[in-house]
């Protein structure tokens, strides 16, 4: 099958040029500022949070245009990219704004994917995208499934991009139900991505520039808002919910057995919970996006474990390494981590592929599935 | 050999009954309460955090009794334990009274020790221990080495116990370096354990009890102290320390490929490091206390691969799963975690002995070193 052949970027983010602009207006956090550099040239930088560490992040074109994003593509042999708006996403926003905004950029980005470029060979586009929920403290569950209802609509958008904040106390709310519902019924899939990190005080008073936040931060509290949706029941509850997890997972699979040891060793907690904690990481899809080949491999063997876990199972056996590759699924989280010179190809892309290739006990098979044919498969392309 | 057959229990805690008695008679936190439950039995409780769910963690003999340690450790087939007193050590005292504690802990722990009795057939004792240092903000350099060169005379304590606030701005903190060089000098291990987890505000509104502060924020306490040693260069200036990770070192193997791909992408903190981050993980002892046994194969793969991320080296290849063995070794976390019921066999101990019997990769070697003979030998019992 040509499909398998395919490289499909899930994790790939852009600002649209409406959402740009609307950084660029701002006089309060986030905001996007311009400083004019020793050369007298102009350099914009996206400062999000307070007192972020190097003035802010330096954001050009290839956050924002389309060109530019064809053009990483082709350089690095990537045929699709399911692209998503970057964090802070509307959480900054007030109900009314967030909604509006929603709607028109998730009007924006279907015409950004629709109007572009085709496979060559085949039907299917070199854009997809995944849509924003105006999911901020105050809205109403109506303007949440107007926007469901408007991404399930668009043919290009293939689901959408979630941070951990929910309406305000985080995914596990039961105020989200009628969402998680919504999301399931139309099959769109949510790409859970980190966005606040964890509290600064763990950092502690040394510069080490983004590294702690993002290498640690971001990927706990993914962790945690994965763990926190397990334990509210969400997965019994939707077990067609179909959640992509940024960054494998973050820490997740490697917490698992302790997470599943504690929650046995709580009753209360244990009796709200059909399974052992490991079986719904099996009902999870991954991103590769860990710059290893032993995380990976690890990563498909915590997917492919988790059918011992089921309650009731008599599938003592593990599925095999192999079996869990089909959950994951390779990104690049372009534009961020630029390479530091004008190198050819990013390091970041390179990693992350060659983590793909190195992977002990995966086939080709599996690893061209990784690389793009599970993309294609769990989005329909 | 024979040692290979010895089951070494590296994870195991107690409180000294001079340190139980402290806690009884303090009236602020941490301290032990007693209450008088519905059948009038008396029922000891300690506190440690503000706001503890279920009132406090039930604390009995076992926490205190030396006979409680060793029926547990004959129950279980644990031919040694290395025992250490639990969180939160002497975290809350002032400098004067915490220097004074740590001196007669450590005396008190030596007797302990030394006065148990023998592994039948050898001259080895059945309890060794790791001594407390007094790193409280405050302190003298000149009172913690007094009390690292106590612990060096103590013949059967082969270590400290550490939490991770060093003596008030955690351990990256310079003014350890001479601590750290002593504990090196003196061939002492120390056991990194966690006490604070991570900010409360991430674990949200639901009462998930207990679950996710131990679950979650106690290893990835663990992980950001050890990333913030790696990248304040502790591992550079003093080669030989010997830090043992409780939990399997919490969630920094999974994320250490992309710590290392983060401190690339950031040219000042990468250039204060001589060597890729990875490689720094291979220098370290992890606990094989994580529930699983994908777990722990993944965390040997981690410590066998460090030697291809050491500057210059030519070693392209990874030692494999099995070298990576070495550096493990099996714990229980007694007397934390006990049954629900009065089961014949702690859950928490019979699950991580099974996990390193079903490690893919591993020999029986391999898993009699993680068993006893890897502690054998770093302990030099």
């Amino acid at each position: 099958m040509a499909s398998k052949l395919l490289v499909v970027d899930v994790h790939t983010h852009l600002y649209l040029p409406r959402y740009a602009s609307l950084l660029r207006e701002r006089t309060t956090l986030p905001k996007i500022i311009t400083r004019t550099r020793d050369d007298g040239r102009k350099d914009e930088r996206l400062v999000i949070l307070k007192d972020e560490p190097s003035g802010g992040r330096p954001i050009g074109p290839s956050y924002v245009e389309r060109d530019e994003k064809l053009t990483f593509m082709k350089k690095h042999g990537i045929d699709i990219s399911i692209v998503s708006t970057a964090n802070p996403w509307l959480d900054f926003l007030q109900p009314k704004e967030a909604h509006q905004l929603s709607l028109q950029l998730n009007d924006d980005l279907e015409e950004y994917c629709s109007t572009g470029p085709t496979v060559t060979g085949t039907s299917m586009k070199q854009l997809y995208g995944f849509g924003l929920l105006p999911i901020v403290s105050g809205i109403s569950t109506e303007s949440l499934l107007e926007a469901v209802r408007q991404i399930s609509a668009s043919s290009h958008l293939k689901g959408l991009i979630m941070g951990t904040r929910g309406v305000g106390k985080g995914l596990d709310d039961e105020a989200l139900d009628p969402i998680w519902a919504a999301i399931s019924e139309a099959g769109l899939a949510v790409f859970l991505h980190p966005h606040y990190g964890i509290s600064k005080e763990s950092w502690g008073a040394k510069n080490n520039g983004h590294v702690l936040p993002l290498a640690l931060g971001f990927p706990m509290e993914t962790t945690i808002a994965t763990t926190r949706l397990i334990l509210s029941g969400v997965f019994d509850r939707f077990p067609s919910l179909r959640l992509l997890l940024a960054h494998s997972g973050g820490a997740l699979p490697q917490l698992s057995s302790r997470l599943a040891s504690c929650i046995d060793h709580d009753p209360i907690v244990a009796s709200r919970l059909k399974h052992d904690a490991r079986f719904y990481l099996g009902k999870l899809y991954l991103d590769a996006v860990c710059y290893g080949p032993e995380e990976l491999g690890f990563v498909s063997d915590v997917i492919a474990r988790s059918n011992r876990y089921e309650t009731g199972s008599k599938n003592v056996a593990s599925g095999g390494r192999s079996s869990g590759s089909g959950r994951m699924l390779f990104g690049t989280d372009h534009p961020f981590f630029p390479p530091l010179s004008s190198s050819e190809r990013w390091k970041s892309v390179v990693e992350n592929l060659d983590a793909i290739e190195n992977v002990q006990g995966w086939t080709e098979a599996d690893k061209n599935g990784v690389k793009g044919g599970n993309a294609i498969s769990l989005f329909n392309l």
